[in-house]
This record gives structure tokens, sequence and C-alpha cells, in this order.
């Protein structure tokens, strides 16, 4: 089954990906960090009944992963592909996942909460990601309990995501508004509007490659609708924005742009030694070529691919055993030089 | 025929080429700036003479350039190609240059001194030149009466080269060096051995491209065949400095390099916008690339050829027209990136 995270999406010149996340409890256990390993076990167990053998709204299969069970190089390569955050990766609880075939679902189990319920889709497409990630939760209340208050709604371990406990977030690709430096009102107007914006890999990180994630800081007291509605359309607004500069850059100093891009290009395409972060700066500007249609014959979805195979992780996995940082660095520059061989370029 | 600067000539892996000139004046003329354009021009007339229809020891063609007429891009070529001093480009009083066929040899005339005799070639060969030289000065001398004192030997209009008159000079390219460090330790000890060194435009140039010439500071009480050992037997021990460096570079740290060479050969082969003096960086590991065998199908003659090429005077020249800084930096990535389009890399 192809996986979501290679796929061309709306928006995709600007809107890498976007994600819909549900935090939920059971009413009758602790919260994971305060309470047993039999509970942990039973919260996983259930949950992946619930799923598994559940009514199945769900078109796809899904597979349980074990954490206590999982090499530190598996939970890595899922951190890297979004479909757990670095927290669980790095719990020595009782925790896991549940994952859909395609990757477009990860049930984390026992991270923060009991269940953080995710669906996450290629390009700009907030509300398809919301009415799946409704069926989804819909399909887990039939057996599960979740604790729930009439007045303050879903009740979470933190008390940031009590109410909906809905976060949506999209990851977008900006290098045209970092390069003219319009970036920081950006960041500043859209703080300001209740909206965190994080780097590639969430809280405290930083926006390597030019690529920034919003995503909703309330959720309570509105509704799953406004905070989906909300982001939606400030994610939109943004894309137009950094549409109209590349543009501007374009027609501005149009010869400097292409000599960044062709440079960038240049730099994966001969490097012998390379970090994942300089090769997220080059594909970013690899990525803005591809979209303004200056290098033909690359296309996003090898982007795509490529931003995922030569994150640290990847790179072990496919090597088939742990690799020091400097082997790390040899192998991605193997493979970012044959996978960057374009005929014609 | 074929010009001097493309060649590879003996030890061509660390010395680009090398130099012998003699300054020369006529005993009966004030020195140029204090001479009159009638007497100037009498200067020029009788050594083009003496050169054109003397005794002819040389096997070549000659001819003469009134840089009175010359166009200030055509004098930038002459300077480009080390075939005329800056100075002499820039003067505003009667002079020019006779040069020979293949461009080894060029008299400046009314430069500082009446007659500077520069003879060039590739590699390390300074025997070669100065035996040429010496032979072009018995030509000359056969018609002209030089300036010559039974105590102080040639007289020059300026005091530090009076005597034999002679400087000898090696154009070495050193990334080794440069790249550990050692170049510091080596710059003090030659200094100390009278031996000043400067970048590849003389005085006042900086060492871009990791180009540096070495040349004799002192022409008063040595023999000229002693200047020019000296300068030999030095310009050979920092030969193999260089060469124990580089393979202790690769010893060491190979990849790291390779990497280098493998960008600077990238960089290169993009950029649609490059200065001149980022080229010659580039050059300069590409260059050290090809000595180490890192990259087949480039050799050094093409290397020779794109360092000229890429000059500004040269740049517009081909150009046919006087280009802005802007212009000539994306004709010069046009050109390099064309002629470093090498099957394979």
């Amino acid at each position: 089954m192809t996986k979501w995270y290679i796929d061309k999406g709306p928006e995709s010149d600007v809107v890498l990906s976007c994600r819909v996340r549900l935090a939920r409890n059971f009413t009758e256990y602790p919260y994971p960090h305060r309470s047993t390993p039999e509970v942990r076990r039973r919260v996983m167990d259930r949950t992946v009944e619930a799923i598994l053998h559940g009514s199945g709204v769900m078109s796809q299969e899904f597979r349980f992963i074990d954490f206590t069970k999982l090499p530190a190089v598996e939970r890595q390569v899922l951190v890297e592909k979004h479909l757990v955050s670095k927290e669980l990766a790095d719990s020595r609880i009782e925790c896991g996942a549940v994952i859909s075939a395609s990757e477009n679902i990860s049930i984390m189990l026992n991270e923060e909460d009991h269940l953080r319920i995710q669906v996450l889709g290629a390009g700009l497409q907030l509300d398809e990601l919301w009415t799946l990630a409704d069926k989804l939760d819909n399909q887990l209340a039939d057996t599960i309990d979740f604790a729930y208050d009439a007045k303050f709604g879903y009740l979470t371990c933190c008390p940031t995501n009590i109410g909906t406990a809905v976060r949506a977030s999209a990851m977008l690709h900006l290098p045209a508004l970092v390069m003219t430096g319009y970036i920081k009102g950006i960041l500043e107007s859209v703080t300001k509007l209740g909206v965190a914006v994080r780097g590639m890999f969430g809280e405290n990180t930083d926006a390597t490659g030019n690529i920034f994630q919003i995503s909703n800081q309330v959720t309570l007291g509105r509704s799953e609708n406004d905070i989906i509605t909300g982001v939606r359309s400030l994610a939109n607004q943004i894309v137009e924005q950094e549409r109209g500069l590349r543009q501007e850059l374009i027609k501005q100093n149009g010869i400097r742009l292409e000599d960044r891009i062709s440079r960038a290009y240049g730099v994966l395409r001969t490097a012998r030694i390379i970090s994942a972060e300089e090769t997220l700066q080059k594909l970013s500007d690899v990525r803005l070529g591809v979209n303004l249609g200056l290098l033909p014959g690359l296309d996003e979805t090898k982007l795509n691919t490529l931003m995922l195979d030569i994150q640290p992780g990847n790179i072990q996995q496919k090597a088939g055993r742990a690799l020091r940082p400097d082997d790390r660095d040899t192998t991605r520059a193997d493979l970012v030089r044959e996978s960057m061989k374009v005929p014609g370029l």
C-alpha cells in the first residue's frame, strides 16, 4: 500500500502535510504515568481490540507495535515518519502504537494520554482528516468509555488539551517568506491568533529546511469545526503570501534565485558526506526549484521520499545496523547523490 | 601557435608557471616617467627595431602593441595573461609591449624601466627561462647600449632592482599547505631567506585560489645563476612539502577531502552566477582533485584554460563588449558550467 507521505496533496507547493490529533483517556484508569504496568497493558489491549476487532469503519488493515520490544532504531523511524512523538519513542513504560497499512493513521498508546489518535495526510486536507478522525473516535467509543466532563469536555492529562482535545496542524514549506525576512512578521501575528508555530518535529525543534508547523493552541471553548476551519484558513492565507513572494523573487532577482536553487542541486548531486540538517536545507531550495519549474525531471514525490530516507533512523534501518554519525553522513551522501541523478540536469 | 600557459610543465601538480624578468634601461635616455613623449616613442621604436629586425635569435614571430591605442579591455586581457603589469595597463604615458607568438616572451616598454624583458613558462623551468632571457638580452644589447655601472651592475629606476636586475618567480598552487595551516610557517621562513611572497597578480594582491608567487627580493651582489638556483631550489622544497601534506590529508581524512573537491566541482557545474574569485577558489579544489586522481575526465590544461578565460577582461573580450559586473558573473557561470561538463562526473 502506498504510504501517504509520498503523495502530493492539495496545495502541495507550500503545504507538505497536515494532521488532526485527538487526545482520549479511559474513564476508569489513571493517566499512564500514574498507572501500573498491568493497567497500561490493559489500555493497550483494549484499544487494539477496539480497532482490530471493532466495527471496522476503516477500510485498511492495522498493526499493533509494542514499544517495549521495539529496537531504538525502529522507534526512531516511526518518529521520523511523524507516526509517533519523540516522547513516546523515549518512553520507558509500557507503550506502543496502532498504525494503519498506509500509515495515515497512528494511535499512540500510553504517551501523555492513554490514546492519541492521529490522522495524517499529504498537502492541505484538514477537513478530510477531521472526518476520518471523528469516525475513528466513534468506533473506539463503541467499546471504550472516554473520560468526559459535561462542562469541560474531554479530560486530558495536561490541562492545555482539555475540551475538544483536538489539535490540527499543517506543515508548511516557506522558503520565500524566510528569504525575504517576512516570516518574522507572520510568526508574530500568527502567535497572537492563538496558533503555535514549531519546527518539523514539534515542540522545541527548529525550522530546518524552512519547514514550519502551525497548530491551534486552544482546545477549550471552541468547536472542533471552528478549530479545523481556523487552522485551514490561516494555512491558506500563508500559502497565498508564500506564493506571491515566490513570484516576486523570480521577478526581482530571478538569476540569483536560480543560482541558489541550481547550486543546492549541485551540492546534493556531489556531496560525499552530508548531515541530515544540510540535506534538508538544500532540499528546501530544490523543492522551491521544482515548484517554480526550474528543475524539470525532479518531482515532489521524489523529494518527499528522500526527505524521509535521509533521516538518521531510516538511514540505519536501511543499512541494517547502527551507524556512527560520520558513517551515517557518508551513507546519506551516497543515497542523495544517487537519487538526485536526473537525466538532463 | 599554442600558448605556453595552456601547457603542463614540470612539477605542474604544484607549480603553475614561472617567470624570469630582466630590467634594462637605455644609457642615453632619462627613465620613462622623467622623459618626454618623443624620447619614450624613440625607446619603443628602437626596441621594436632591435627585436623585429635584429639578429633573430628567437625562433618565433613578435608583435608590437602600442598601448596608447589599446582599448582598456585589451590591456586587461594582457594583465590577466601575466604578459604586462597592472601598472603598465594603467599607464597614461607612451608605452607598450613586444610579445612573442606563443606569448612566452613579453617585453614591456616604458613601464618603470625602459625595458622589462619577461620570459614565462609552464611548470618549474627557471633554468630554461633564464637561458632564453639571457639570449634575448644579448640580442637587444647588439643595438642598444644598456645603462650599466662597473660597481653596481645594471642601473634601474628603482634602486631595489639594480645589480643583476633579475627577478625570478614561481607561481605555486598550495591548497594542502593552506588547509593544514602550515602555510603560515612557510611564508615566515621564506621571507627570512630574502624571498618575497605575493598573490597571483603580484604586489598587493592576495592568494586567491591558494596560488602564491615566490620571487627573489635581492638583485644586487649575487650572480644571475645564484638567484635562479635559489628560487628554483626553494620552489622544489615547497613542492615536496605540499605533496607530502596532500598524501597526509588523503590518509587522515580522505572522505572530507573528497567531499570538498566533489562539492567544488558541483558548484562550478551548477552555478548560474559566480565571481572570478569564487571560481578560482573552487578551481583550486578541483585542481587538487585532478592531481590526486579524484576527478578523472578533467585535466590540468582544461583548468589552465579556464583559469584565464574566467578573468573579467577575457570574459569581456570574448563577449565582444564591456559587461557590467553582474553580467560578467552570469556569463562566467555559463562558461564554467559548460566547460566543466565532463562525461561520467
